[in-house]
């Protein structure tokens, strides 16, 4: 079958590059590093967007839209920033093509080179940042809660298909305070935000916490983080909220008088989630046949397939099938009944299987006769006969016992592949051999932090927000911890 | 008061401009000719989008996502296409920024040089048939109908807020097909779906009808459009739609196996929309206080303000008209309660009806012994007192009445300013003093056209569809002539 896919067990990443490409959700373009969201991978991101502009807009933020381009000397206004953005970036020089002299096509128009550079946006807190400049004044202006949903480019050397692409689709949320804790209020807010979608929608549980300071976002005094953890036992950071301080206010000079008149400098967060998020979907939940989606992000929750050897046989399924889909509609439930002629049955099954279905329905003649249909579940991959009468109610408790059964495997999962350690050679035997989560004091200090990166690989993912505090010892220092930060490979 | 307009009769284009800056729709940004979408005026866009993409998807559409660049050598395929659109663009040249040697920020990487330029998207055509070559291998694969919703960047010298600007929003949608009539059908399709839209959400009628050969998209064999007429007797082309025949399948090479198992090239459409319907929408209908937005597309359609003097007062006031809200969202109304102590009611009129709310309640403490309110209606500046039992049944049904009333005053003005004319003498005079569009006769050739526009600045806008066949002669060389163009002076 031209459809089948690596295993997991053989190759995890070569597994990743065929599902992705085998399920149509994305390819390579011409362009390198820049990837084509086919649609159907696409209408898992918007299934994704709709989610997630939602929330945002119910804890109080609108969407707006600032330029694609920056001018090169904006980067240079926040010192961190630069160091940590401004390197690996598109750079437009020129705004004209002309005909080749030669007859060869087109070439850039060397008279029409741009007085100064223009970026395509990395991220956008200073374009952003020079544009609040004008909207604020007084208290009264503040706060501004502004998304902006977007495309980025960031000019990565080694890309992958969602995970590391040139050019990435994401939501960039910039909001502007009047005080500093009204500003770490919403860092927090927004990262729970972030929680609750990827564990409520996209089944992925998550460690919530802090970055440590060498991790943090280039420009923010404090990075709270949601890491996952894929099924080959390596970390994905999925969503970042930061606390930037007055920096990028005092970068681009945005001051404003408050209630007593006197000018103080605004408090600044910024928070993104981008199509990384379809990564940390595939690789949480999918298996050898495919895809397996949450039903509450699946484009299609229900296929529903005609088993038939004579036309009149299709008729009388089709009228059936027109009621269950008439009543799966009005539940709100997606349903495609796929009475293609040119394809088996036994093809449309795995196809539906590749592409993480969540509920497949087969019916026969024999279903006919007794008031049945046979249901198919993609996360089990089990089958029961179920009576015709009530299966939309069926089917609804269904998905959404479907979408817990998958949050709950992914973090029984997490759970046998959180360890514990007390000693370096511990970490690094776990880190080496079972891979997952790690649990480890650390004094707390970037050298230390560089000397397990530099000897292990392993990072620090975050100092988990729910972590007790317990008295321990550095596992490479033995100074003095008192919590445990989390370790693991990452993407 | 800061908030005032320059008067639409006195100064046209400059009350656009004031409107634009003045209702929060959009500013110019740090970047040449780049805008910056502000909340409200995104807010306009969003539900503009969300109905579009609802009419997308009801026509059989997919949303996917292709690359912000594309190679400069894609260009020079279609021979004419890069005659139209590869000329004013932004060219990214180097993918890297140092540290200037000279401590001064960060200049470009020389050592970063791009082998050949990518040039930021002006239109997707290329990048996408490029794409499109490796999904088509025989009619099975066909019909392919998406959608895209991007930024794309033309690098005008002069531009206008949401009219002209070098970076703007819109959607395109590129579909393949196997057969001409199919492509055709599809081309006629969306510019009735365009024309529906404009109509029926943004009450703005157009005339649908084919570009001239002269004013075709580059690449096109057909181009349809729809044209707006705006309050200064300018057109305003709205939406195109494309029959691209066979033109970018034979530039990258698509072809596909037919029933009969013969190889053929795909035939194509392309058409598209973008946030110049902003421009159109603000400019159809709008006044000297501000904007006047259709219910259907207006962010808040409803906006209650309580008239009060002390706090008691107040307090009754929002019980009541908390029931009113309850009321009016359960009809799926959207209600803003500005209950904000900073501002007076005479200013919260002043903000509202510059941003084209077209409903506001204002309910005082005798509108709570007489259990009435008083409703004012953006469109026609009228008020009344009516009777809180069944007001938002009332409420309902006078946005209809806007909505409507809206589309017919246009559509009125759209009449009166539409004239048939029979001389050349008398097309320039009514260019010339009166505007709006003109019908007249012509011959059909590219001369012609451009000869007229070269003296008057009028453009043919489109041959309507539904103009009737008439015999007649050109207006400006007297050769036989069996339709009548439209011409105008537009944007």
């Amino acid at each position: 079958m031209a459809k089948e896919l690596t295993s997991k067990s053989e190759n995890y990443s070569q597994w990743y590059n065929d599902l992705v490409a085998k399920a149509d959700l994305a390819e390579n373009s011409a362009v390198r590093g820049c990837m084509v969201i086919k649609p159907y991978g696409y209408a898992i991101w918007e299934k994704m967007q709709a989610e997630l502009d939602r929330m945002f807009k119910e804890t109080g933020h609108v969407n707006a839209y600032f330029p694609l381009f920056i001018p090169k000397s904006f980067f240079s206004k926040e010192a961190d920033h630069v160091e940590g953005f401004a390197k690996e970036c598109a750079v437009v020089t020129h705004y004209r093509l002309k005909n080749d002299p030669n007859g060869d096509g087109v070439v850039v128009d060397e008279d029409a080179k741009l007085e100064e550079e223009l970026i395509v946006r990395p991220t956008s807190e200073t374009i952003i940042w020079n544009t609040y400049k004008n909207w604020i004044q007084s208290y009264r202006d503040l706060p501004i809660m502004c998304n902006q949903w977007a495309n980025v480019v960031r000019w990565e050397m080694r890309t992958r298909m969602f995970l590391r692409t040139a050019e990435f689709l994401w939501q960039e949320g910039h909001t502007a305070h009047a005080t500093k804790q009204e500003a770490l209020v919403e860092t927090e807010k927004m990262i729970n935000v972030y929680g609750d979608f990827a564990e409520n929608f996209m089944a992925v549980p998550v460690i919530k916490g802090a970055k440590s300071e060498n991790e943090r976002f280039a420009g923010a005094l404090e990075t709270y983080t949601i890491e996952a953890l894929m099924q080959d036992g390596k970390a994905l950071q999925s969503g970042t909220s930061h606390f930037l301080g007055q920096n990028f206010a005092k970068a681009f000079d945005v001051q404003f008088a408050n209630k007593e008149g006197k000018l103080d400098y605004v408090w600044a967060t910024s928070w993104g989630v981008s199509t990384r998020l379809m990564g940390a979907l595939i690789m949480a939940h999918s298996d050898d046949k495919g895809l397996v989606l949450p039903p509450k992000l699946a484009p299609i929750q229900v296929v529903i397939v005609p088993i038939y050897r004579k036309d009149e046989q299709l008729a009388q399924i089709t009228e059936k099938v027109d009621v269950i889909i008439a009543k799966l509609k009005a539940l709100g439930i997606s349903v495609k009944y796929d009475d293609d002629d040119n394809r088996k049955p036994g093809w449309k099954f795995a196809e539906y299987e590749l592409k993480g279905v969540p509920v497949r329905l087969g019916i026969g003649p024999r279903d006919i006769e007794n008031g049945t249909v046979e249901v198919a579940r993609r996360d089990t991959l089990t089958k029961s006969v179920e009576s015709l009468e009530n299966i939309d109610q069926y089917i609804a408790n269904l998905l959404e016992e479907i979408q817990a059964n998958i949050f709950n495997k992914a973090k029984d999962f997490r759970s046998e592949m959180t360890t514990s350690v007390d000693t370096y050679d511990e970490f690094k035997e776990v880190i080496k051999n079972k891979g997952g989560f790690v649990l480890a004091h650390w004094d707390g200090t970037v050298e230390t932090e560089i000397r397990i990166k530099d000897e292990t690989k392993a990072t620090i993912r975050c100092i988990p927000f729910d972590v007790e505090e317990e008295e321990g010892t550095c596992i490479v220092t033995g100074k003095p911890s008192n919590k445990r930060a989390l370790f693991a490979l990452a993407y």
